[in-house]
């Protein structure tokens, strides 16, 4: 289940509430499009701003929408006890696997971390994906924290944060990784705008923000990294080095929620308070941008 | 209220709930050494990984033994709109005041940050505190952005988290702070390590973790800087060092939490899952500095 494209669309909110209406229109978007999985309540889907209620019912809607594609669903939480809770939620919910980052108040330890995951994965039956993701978390996984916590029995994958930029180096860490951990564990690309070169540097899976709302022109570039086709990715990721750009100005979050509302997708504000999306001359800059990727849609 | 000594306990929990006959039991020796408020659920506190009913329920215990001492509690959460609830639960829970950092998962922009302060102080009738804590939050406060804040109808009091390590660099920064946030708001400091040199650069308030446990030797060393002598000050602050040393190695949570088992005031473990206390070696290495640090007591 963790290969190919693990797409994750936004959670538009209206006023705190969830917009059911778009999204699952988003999910039927990403269903239509055969993506590999679905990563509903990530980064992306603004899980760390809901309740567990509205965490429980909009990951129930999103498995029903989903259509019989796997649906990944986030369980962090500062609290390990709600981690737990939200566990067990789920799995009733009909997840096909979790998502879990170290988040938490205080920065954790490496020894916190382990006892973390290893309490939460003796709790699941579906399995586990490691969420490194430094920009939310501050927790710096080393490889050799990533590999111990390969072995726990629930982990079925690793969703890596940064990948050195240098191709080499990339290529031999992903290499030395996939040599290292746990048969069947795959290992995941995140942050779009290295996610083609991590799919060339031997990644399994794009677990993707802008595949999230464009799913096809995600899954070409998937399709095209994953059978090392060096030329056709770099032409499919270079129109979108001015998008990656704004990503690294404002965070993958604001812009492709930014980007949702300009196509209408979404309402407006769609954001978590106090999360803003671009705004003025940013917005109209992004929405001229937008027009020149014209393709993406 | 926000002056002089604020003294930040521990929220000693067993199995995920509060263990309240301790926690009481700290509170009242706050209460009894007469210091000058008592910041309930702090991140001392483990505020952040309390449900709000854990939160509601202690903050009024702590307001009912504090006989009379002020109470502020912590009304930080990730979602902006559970902050908005827990300011209401805090005033019915009869606190004197609210300390509010920028939680987050997503980083947030300046913008942001004050449209959060902003709302939030619409809700509320009695004081807030900005905290100011980079090492939980990954928000970095400027000056000039404090200064907007303070002019917030609700601010009373700006916890700052770094100080300049420089004394000059140290004293000039309050000066020029305190002559320019709103009449009335007053500057605290927080980090124990940093805070003797805080007062003496013009602090008006210590928000104290060591006072947490130690109320009185915190107390003679706020009221000693407060009276801008520097050589008692100096004194009382030197033989602290070696604790210190603990703080930057651990974090000042993991160490006052050890610090109070070994004392046998709280039960073993005490911090929410998966913070740890220290263990074995560095354990004993701690109880063989405390036996020298004996006056604390």
């Amino acid at each position: 289940m963790f290969k190919g494209l693990s797409a994750f669309p936004l959670t538009p909110l209206v006023g705190g509430e969830v917009d059911e209406k778009s999204f699952l229109a988003l999910i039927e978007n990403l269903a239509g499009a055969g993506v590999d999985s679905i990563g509903a309540l990530g980064s992306t889907g603004s899980y760390a701003y809901l309740t567990r209620e509205q965490r429980f019912h909009t990951t129930q809607q999103a498995v029903s929408a989903a259509a019989g594609i796997p649906v990944i669903t986030s369980i962090g939480s500062v609290s390990a006890e709600e981690v737990l809770r939200l566990a067990e939620d789920a799995q009733k919910a009909g997840v096909s696997g979790v998502l879990l980052a170290p988040v938490s108040y205080q920065p954790l330890t490496h020894d916190e971390v382990f006892s973390l995951y290893e309490r939460v994965s003796r709790e699941l039956s579906v399995p586990l994906c490691i969420y490194d993701n430094v920009a939310t978390t501050r927790f710096e996984f080393t490889d050799e924290l990533l590999i111990a916590l390969s072995r726990l029995n629930a982990i079925g994958s690793i969703k890596l944060g940064d990948l050195p930029a240098d191709r080499d180096a990339a290529r031999e860490r992903v290499r030395r990784l996939k040599a290292r951990v746990s048969d069947g564990v795959t290992i995941g690309i995140s942050g779009d705008a290295q996610s083609a070169a991590g799919l060339i540097a031997g990644c399994d899976v794009w677990y993707s923000v802008l595949g999230g709302l464009f799913p096809h022109y995600a899954l070409r570039l998937t399709e095209a990294a994953l059978r090392q086709d060096e030329s056709e990715t770099h032409e499919l990721d270079v129109v979108l080095a001015p998008l990656w750009a704004y990503y690294r100005r404002h965070g993958s979050l604001r812009v492709i929620a930014t980007v949702a509302e300009i196509l209408g997708v979404v309402s407006m504000p769609c954001l978590p308070f106090p999360l803003q999306t671009l705004s003025g001359k940013e917005r109209d800059a992004l929405q001229q941008t937008l027009e020149s990727l014209h393709f993406l849609a």
